[in-house]
């Protein structure tokens, strides 16, 4: 394995930027070039094989998978994807996973706008790592802005990928259209959709990957409230709810939907927006001063959480 | 293993950064300001364990360089550091190896003056990713800079690191001051007193990893140019050369010195300012048309390069 021919072979030209790149790959380092108005926003995460991907997956899921969890951090900060960094360690240098892998990770990049511009390639366990840096040109989104009396939303329907792991692991048999959780569990879709319309609105933003219940929590804690969350709002596939497995939904990871929190005052202007762009999102609850509480509905019979494990990656 | 446990515990305020940190480890992404004069610098390279450190490794030396390679990158480019993102994969959450790693990390981060801002850590096989960003304000130090008579330069003795290598893999050993030589390999240091005395000067600049001639080969390559070399003057560890054993300076991997071309013209300030500030480098022969020859001596005396193979990483 030579890790310069690979990178040659495989990765150049990967994905599109609307942001300059002054010295692309091939040197010691990469040089770019920030816009005044902007500020960076960066994150990496790494995808390991059996750790947060079965053995099972395609090089395409996986490649898909990696860019698409950062892609979510960015899209949760409000951010434009701007460029990225790859480091692949394989135990082989198989060309037909590589030409299937980079294929489907500069489709990706180019579909949302993001460019290779560095990195590695080497010898090893399986691992993928990506670092991800975005623009914003105005305020980030975080995880502290939450203020009592704000509404609570999720982007969209949460439990597929959990159910999809399980579908995976041989946990689960009989259920229907199991390609459908399983391709929930390997290509998350980034929500910059929604992002990009609600971030003038929002007051804190989070994406789903611990699972809906974790992830809020942060913003709880960053936030220094509460939330009250009602069960029969949340959006989950019809197969979940019929049969009250909304575990999969509240503590489910892996679905990087974005949950967010918006002020009443907004809340008018928001959904206009939202509905001349024909974008849909689902309002769950509300910011409260302390404590977190799922009701199964408006009647104020509780959930009990106790019985809801947070969400434990594959492995 | 949790990862956001982890990341609290031991790498809260990891170094100390010259730039601006917006929001610090603890959301989605962080977020930075680049000052208006400032062109970014990224660089992201990946050590995983039996393929660029043997299992003996301390945790302590890993840290070292885990980090090192990646600041030598900056250093390359005439960078000045500014912050870092990781991810470590770790086949348990080893307290007393969690602790002397980040210990290692974060006290070289402090000394480079670069900061930790994010990353994710993760159950697997033992590696360590970092993704480091800098800063320039004038020119980039580029491989594609050399121009015919340039003088060509390293920053230090070459050939430890590989001897170190062969030394830890129980290739060698009838060799004193073994432990000097591991030290080589574990714990490079990247080279930026040089660096930034003589990027005024420099027409292009490359980190050794991979060996002199490997490297030196990349600049020939984006230059487009040829260079000859004077083993004689290539500087190495003493009992290296006493033994005729050089195959190590030209070809031994790891050593992360920098090698870099200056006209001639500028030869006598830029001398002037290392003698100033006590830097030593050591000129190693000159920029030609085309073609790599390495000499004896000034003679003419060829080396038979066709009996030094490439460093190949251990493993």
């Amino acid at each position: 394995v030579n890790e310069f021919s690979l990178i040659n072979q495989y990765f150049t030209e990967c994905g599109q930027s609307a942001y300059p790149i002054d010295i692309d790959i091939g040197d010691d380092a990469a040089v770019l070039s920030v816009p005044s108005s902007s500020q960076l926003v960066m994150t990496m995460d790494t995808l390991i094989e059996n750790v947060h991907f079965p053995s099972s997956t395609s090089a395409s899921d996986i490649a898909h998978k990696a860019l698409a969890v950062n892609l979510s951090d960015l899209a949760a900060m409000g951010a434009t994807p701007a460029w990225f960094l790859l480091s692949i360690s394989l135990p082989e240098a198989n060309e037909q996973w590589l030409k299937e892998f980079s294929q489907s990770l500069c489709h990706q990049a180019k579909k949302y706008a993001i460019k290779l511009i560095g990195g590695d390639t080497c010898q090893g366990a399986l691992s993928i790592t990506i670092q991800a840096t975005g623009m914003i040109e105005q305020k980030p989104l975080l995880r502290s802005g939450a203020q009592m009396g704000d509404y609570i939303f999720v982007s969209g329907a949460l439990g597929a990928a959990a159910m999809g792991l399980n579908i995976v692991q041989n946990k689960v048999s009989n259920i229907e259209n199991k390609e459908t959780y399983i391709h929930s569990l390997n290509c998350p879709t980034p929500r910059f959709d929604v992002s990009n319309l609600v971030k003038p609105y929002a007051h804190a933003m989070i994406d789903l990957s611990d699972g809906l219940l974790a992830d809020l929590g942060h913003i709880l804690k960053a936030s220094q409230c509460g939330a009250n969350v009602y069960l029969d709002r949340v959006p989950m596939p019809s197969a979940l709810k019929q049969s009250n497995q909304y575990h999969f939904a509240l503590s489910g990871g892996d679905d990087y939907e974005l949950c967010f929190t918006v002020p009443i005052a907004s809340l008018a202007e928001m959904n206009l927006i939202l509905q001349e762009n024909n974008v849909k999102v689902y309002e769950i609850g509300q910011i409260t001063s302390a404590g977190l509480n799922v009701y199964h509905d408006g009647k104020g019979e509780l959930v009990d959480l106790a019985s809801i494990n947070g969400y434990q990656h594959f492995g």
